[in-house]
């Protein structure tokens, strides 16, 4: 199966705490890269990790706070400096583009590369496609335009039933049209319907990278059946008034928007600096009290999907 | 005596290195501090070395590279979520604030503190004092607007010597004008001079951060005989063709600096990527083969001086 994994550079909140790196990800679909939010030293994170960051093709930043983008001028930097080629694009609000901009320019940065900014309104929508993979907007709801991500791969071909060529012996340059769906009419005239020679793909796979965010129920039905569900869980229980007063999420918000998506797995992050590693048991207990299959997010920990 | 040390939080040069940072060099001055150059994962070494970024008074950026400042802009974000209140001051270059300022615009950052910035010219200025200490700027010669700092205490007050204050009963009254240089007229209209009252106080301390500059003999004297010379040694002598086509040094030029300033002693960093942890000794060769009192710096090294 084509690999689709994802890498976790950062998993801390807007405060820097020990040990603990602000929002990063790295998502990789077969030799395709993409790296989601690049907080302050993810261009490290990755030589840490064996990540090749000349890989990437796009950058997908979430908004406009720092601890999810003060790294990303550095990468942009570095790619200049490592003489890259490959167009970049980056997918970000209202802003960016700007604050990137002005840097390259008074410090004299002359880029190697095309770097191509595709700027968002805060709305559900498709963003990107290609033969492979769709990307989504899911809006949020913080204190400054910000959007959340889908990743989904489309579905493949239909898969065809070996012994059923053989024994039919379907000429190769049918093949295509029926693993795209065609019919196949023998020799003798006999229509063999597509549904008996071919077996349907494995099932699309989906991610969904939603940070950060007040507790909002409404993005569940966009996030659907995801296959791992990335959701921020900011707060405890126990500190839930804190959460939406400063437009984040418990875990137990996050286990809920997972439970009523219906995702698989459920994947959280972008803890307090308050949250010390030995509270993350209790946070983690919150989230499987709703949600059983939840995953702590940790610095440099890979997750196949 | 006073404490005067410094500790490096970074000592790599543009291209990130595996465990090594862009530069920034944290100095403390009794319980002042200061911080050189703010390179990306600045304020995350920080915490690591457990250094007080509150303390911070002034920073001092030398120049618009991004392994110099990238990591400025994450640094007072973070004083502003700690509800810093001390107002902090930022000397540097030209450009530097119209950054800052328009990413605290636009990541909608109000600041608990004031923020001032001083924007030198590259020239050799007194560019702040007090009644302990005195900055200078050092003009240097890279592929933008640069300046070195040249950091010197204040000459202090004469010292008494106190058998003479017993024995000539001097009323204490008259000790501090005895101090800053009086002499003292005893009860008998004797005038017993300041020179056999007092003795000199120790030396001013002083210490300069060259970074980045193409080897540049005439700051010599402006440096002087500082007990600490931080110099930049990008490239061995091997690339001593591309240290001229980049503006950089090699540790030889480094030490030759050094030794016609008549520093006291030598500290070398800001690294090529391409030196890795085992070219560092030829590195140091080279330079104490012209000035033997040097030292490679090192991520977290603490001088005192």
């Amino acid at each position: 199966m084509i690999p689709f994994e994802l890498t976790i550079l950062g998993c801390g909140s807007a405060s820097p705490a020990k040990e603990r790196n602000p929002t990063a990800q790295y998502l990789k679909w077969a030799d395709r890269c993409f790296l989601l939010d690049c907080g302050e030293g993810s261009q490290m994170r990755m030589l840490e990790y064996g990540l090749k960051s000349s890989r990437i093709e796009h950058i997908y930043i979430t908004h406009l706070h720092g601890d999810h983008f003060f790294g990303l001028i550095g990468l942009l930097t570095t790619f200049g400096m490592l003489k890259r080629t490959a167009p970049l694009k980056i997918f970000g609000p209202p802003g960016l583009a700007a604050i990137i901009e002005l840097q390259l320019e008074l410090t004299g940065s002359v880029l190697s590369y095309t770097l191509e900014f595709i700027t968002w309104e805060p709305v559900f929508a498709k963003i990107f496609e290609d033969e492979h993979l769709e990307v989504y907007t899911i809006p949020l709801s913080h204190r400054t335009p910000t959007c959340g991500y889908l990743f989904q791969e489309k579905p493949g071909q239909r898969k065809l039933i070996r012994h059923k060529v053989e024994s039919l012996n379907i000429p190769i340059n049918q093949l295509a049209s029926i693993k795209a769906g065609a019919d196949f009419i023998g020799g003798d005239g006999f229509c063999h319907s597509n549904a008996t020679l071919t077996e349907a793909p494995r099932a699309p796979r989906r991610f969904a990278f939603i940070t950060d965010t007040v507790y909002l129920p409404n993005i569940a039905p966009l996030i659907g059946d995801v296959d791992l569900l990335y959701h921020e869980s900011t707060f405890n229980n126990a500190n839930a008034d804190k959460a939406i007063s400063t437009f984040h999420s418990t875990a137990e918000q996050a286990a809920s928007i997972a439970a009523s998506a219906g995702a698989k797995r459920l994947l959280i992050g972008h803890f307090s600096a308050k949250l010390k590693k030995d509270d993350l048991g209790n946070l983690l207990a919150e989230a499987t009290s709703i949600f059983p299959n939840t995953v702590l997010a940790e610095e440099g920990m890979k997750l196949e999907f």
